[in-house]
């Protein structure tokens, strides 16, 4: 038996008790006549004291020798401390050591095991089991194991089914890249790795699962944006027999649940928004409505002076900063400098100080008068105090851009409280997208996505404006999930593969099972899926998601700490039927 | 709303109540002037009636197109049912329908959506999406996700942690063959999947995670046994500062949680045998313990006479077949065919009749005499009445092929009962196993199996005799959980590959990581996995893992209903570095 409790176990209750503690060595204090060790474990700290007058010299020795990340197992008496330190649970006590046993000796670690480390990203990450060994790390870790459990009970409650979806399956290019698995038995042949269980789950609500979730790993082979891994996480849910109106209910219930057993915060109806509105209103289909700063449309405002490049521009508008008024001249330079930069793009800003005595000062005083920037003020809903911030040009990426601003400033004001929690339904997405790249649609949530009742007919007239039953649940300005009605029946499907630009064999050989399938008797059904790495990181108060998965991939998608991937044998290549075709 | 219950739901209760329904017409019986349908969902079935007095004449024409698995929905009254069906939860009513949607149509399915179904294995798994809405598999996936949410809660209110660990890490190609995925960003490099998550959990126990869990999927490129899957799932498990005897008590406590949440049955103390008299008594490592039929050795009163079969052998060992006395002549020969047959490999069988009077009658009675038989009776256990198989030759043949005889006897004679368990703890492996066909010696666990206490010495001089604190966990004469205490210190594991054959390069390249772990400070750990398929098919009183595996691959590694694994694109080849080397 190497413990009889752990290092985060003993109180004054338990003074007189002998005792058997294994665990770390953190820290020792020798004053040469006394020692005391901090001994470490995942549930706590004890301290450890060994003097001379009640210690053997033998032990003494030994606990002299005692490196920072030893692993130790002590054998003593639980006494009362001198000091006290209520600043940890076992702070009233210490072990009187009469037995130590050396389990592993540790070399020096690369970086402190502390809560602020010394350590950079790179060499945590290679050292990541020394890092898991930290306290914001484990704790992160021990965080997304009670969401799960959490998510899994109340889905589980209402009568939601894990399945386990396969692994290997079918490569479909037209999505994300896939990363594939070439098949030795099946010559020349590859799997791909799921990007999500979709056709699947779909499925399944064709077999009459009713009710499915699964949390399930993905995959998907994209040049690495920060914060992105090429294998994630969901939570993946599918319902048969439901509206729109049905599933906002089941997955607001189970944010609501995880809010309150996980951050104890109640939090009543989300408020709902079509995507519309969230574009016109904050710029952005994923608001963070934990503050205004609502946009202001000023067309029909600031449009009839001779200002060319208000006059120019599709779209003028602005939003207040609370308390800019009192910015400096060099402060808001810098703001413009900020909107200028390449990651924004804005051409220029114009402002408008609304000062505290109701006057007016803005950068663009020869062209609109007090009367003009009252108007701005109403549009913005600024107050006296307030610097109105006005972008201009194409609509969308002026909305774009001043969405950016928006986040930036609410920032630097602390008005992204992490210990604020406000979702938010965006719902009615257009079911298409124009790339403008090759002036083709593709659809905007996935090929399965329902068109809103009616809305078929406006596919070949205006594909752009068909609005899709699909819906995004938003936290603080964050996606967390997004899911739709889906198509049920065999001919919607292929009139959208049709739209999508897929010739019938090529929407036959991906998704012929598919649209089989859907000729049996497949009822209406829907979904939603979680993205479970950021949900995580979101309610833990941090927008990190690397920090909450135990072992991530670099930017390259490298494991530093197992140095994967890597050259495999040409044996194992020849079995695949592979040759490695390097241009170098 | 589709529904305002579901078709499992209705009773007496709720007679006059107006409902929505909707379902699957499993059944539709049209006497002209009535008609009944049989409306089925994952709850049940509820009976619905139309009648000409009291059904609209257009709903009545609608319900006569209705076909098998098409989906509807109807509006209704609840009313008694004049005839009950005792054997339904939904027995006693019936909805008298006044409005009726069909949602979608189906065509006639390929086999009959029932619990015996007319369809075969393969039609059956090409369309496994109607497969699943039958009963014994809709069931069996019901029956999965209660297992697994009960290990969960188990494990997480023991304070384990499930740690999700990475699916694309690096190849180690000496144990089964991974499954490898090509990278695009890192050229020429090559991901493998996990075959399992073995040394991440080790990591995390490094890392001070104290007590890990994770239910999770494992590949392996194996050429398909009956009733293997390349990809597979697991109960995998890992603990901190523990001693075999404790993970025993841990493991031991979640199988029987399960036995009693899950099948309702209370089972004490679970034995443990070693392996070498598990093989002794079984000839096998993992005995069906629910009957006796144990080995009697036969050596020492088998090998004094003139009978040069039994002279020569290494072994001579027989087991009693209770009532086999019975058996006629033609009954016994086809026992030694049987024995015969190439799967088994015996060249003959020698038998005893002990009959009910206290007399034998043996195959070799020019050899023995009765009070030789006696002896052999005394040996097996055999009473009058019973049947005394004998086989000899190289102990472990001859152990294998007559524990496949005691099996299949016990089989026929209905001894491996359904619902009976009989968990038993194997222990004291062997550390290494002899490869006949190479002369080397392998891990018979692997590489991170830590050698019994003070038997590192014999590595050198009697590699064979070496015991792991190694350990299974059978159920029913099925391994389902195997795990051992690993080895926690860089020497004993460089000793371990230098034994198992790597050079020092091959060890650290495939290793390193690993090892350079072990010298920041690993305590001593163990674990264990248990194999979730064959788990749950256990405990559902099955032996056929496929039937509780949504969607199985067959024994080619394909999955026939996506038609998976596939040729992919030249283009994606070229991006993933690779051309195909095919010859024929």
């Amino acid at each position: 038996m190497y413990r009889s409790q752990t290092c985060g176990h003993l109180r004054s209750s338990d003074i007189n008790k002998e005792v058997v503690l294994s665990g770390w060595v953190q820290k020792v204090r020798d004053k040469g006549f006394m020692i005391w060790v901090d001994l470490r474990d995942r549930y706590g700290i004890t301290q450890l004291i060994f003097d001379e007058e009640r210690t053997s010299k033998e032990i003494m020795e030994q606990a002299k020798s005692l490196g920072r990340e030893f692993v130790i197992q002590v054998q003593g008496q639980v006494i009362e401390r001198s000091s006290k330190n209520p600043n940890m649970p076992t702070g009233d006590i210490e072990i009187l050591v009469s037995n130590l046993v050396i389990l592993n000796k540790s070399l020096l670690p690369p970086f402190t095991i502390e809560d602020q480390t010394d350590g950079g990203e790179d060499i945590r990450m290679k050292y990541r089991y020394l890092d898991i060994r930290r306290n914001p790390v484990k704790n992160n870790l021990i965080f997304r194991h009670k969401v799960t459990m959490e998510v899994r009970k109340y889905l589980s409650d209402q009568a939601f089914i894990e399945v386990e979806t396969p692994y290997l399956i079918k490569s479909t290019p037209e999505g994300a890249r896939d990363f594939v698995v070439p098949s030795r038995m099946n010559e020349g042949q590859f799997y791909a790795l799921p990007q999500s269980p979709q056709t699947f789950k779909q499925l399944l609500m064709v077999g009459g699962m009713d009710k499915y979730f699964q949390i399930v790993k993905c995959f998907r082979d994209e040049d690495l944006r920060a914060d992105r891994q090429p294998e994630f996480t969901q939570i993946d849910c599918e319902m048969a027999f439901v509206e729109q109106e049905d599933i906002l209910n089941v997955f607001e219930g189970l944010t609501r649940h995880l809010l309150k057993e996980i951050k104890g915060i109640e939090i009543g109806d989300f408020p709902r928004m079509t995507y519309d509105d969230a574009m016109q209103k904050y710029g952005n289909d994923k608001p963070d409505i934990r503050f205004g700063m609502e946009f202001g449309e000023l067309n029909s405002i600031a449009q009839h002076k001779d200002f060319a490049i208000f006059n120019d521009a599709e779209l003028v508008v602005g939003i207040a900063v609370p308390g800019g008024a009192a910015y400096t001249r060099k402060e808001i330079d810098a703001l413009v400098d900020w909107v200028r930069r390449p990651q924004v793009g804005a051409k220029g800003m114009v402002y408008a100080k609304y000062n505290e005595d109701g006057s007016f000062k803005s950068s663009v005083d020869k062209f609109f008068d007090e009367q003009d920037l009252a108007q701005w003020a109403a549009a913005t809903n600024a107050k006296p105090g307030d610097l109105i911030c006005v972008l201009s040009g194409d609509t969308l990426k002026t909305r774009t851009q001043l969405s950016a601003l928006r986040m930036e400033l609410a920032q630097r004001l602390g008005l992204r409280k992490k210990d604020e929690f406000a979702p938010l339904w965006v719902i009615d997405f257009p079911l298409l997208e124009l790339d403008e790249e090759t002036g083709h649609y593709h659809a905007m949530h996935h090929p399965f996505t329902s068109p809103k009742p009616g809305q078929m007919e406006l596919l070949d007239s205006d594909p752009g404006a068909v609005k899709a039953n699909a819906y995004d649940l938003v936290l603080n300005g964050n996606e967390i999930g997004g899911g739709s009605i889906r198509i049920h029946d065999k001919e919607t499907q292929a009139t959208m593969f049709k739209h999508l630009g897929f010739s019938e064999e090529e929407a036959k050989a991906q998704f012929g099972f598919l649209m089989d399938a859907f000729q049996y008797g497949a009822p209406p059904h829907g979904g939603l899926a979680f993205g479970l790495d950021r949900l995580v990181a979101i309610l833990g108060g941090q927008e990190t998601i690397r920090d909450f998965i135990a072992f991530p991939k670099n930017n390259s998608g490298r494991d530093v700490m197992i140095d994967a991937p890597a050259f495999i044998d040409d044996a194992q290549l020849k079995e695949l039927n592979l040759k490695l075709d390097i241009q170098s």
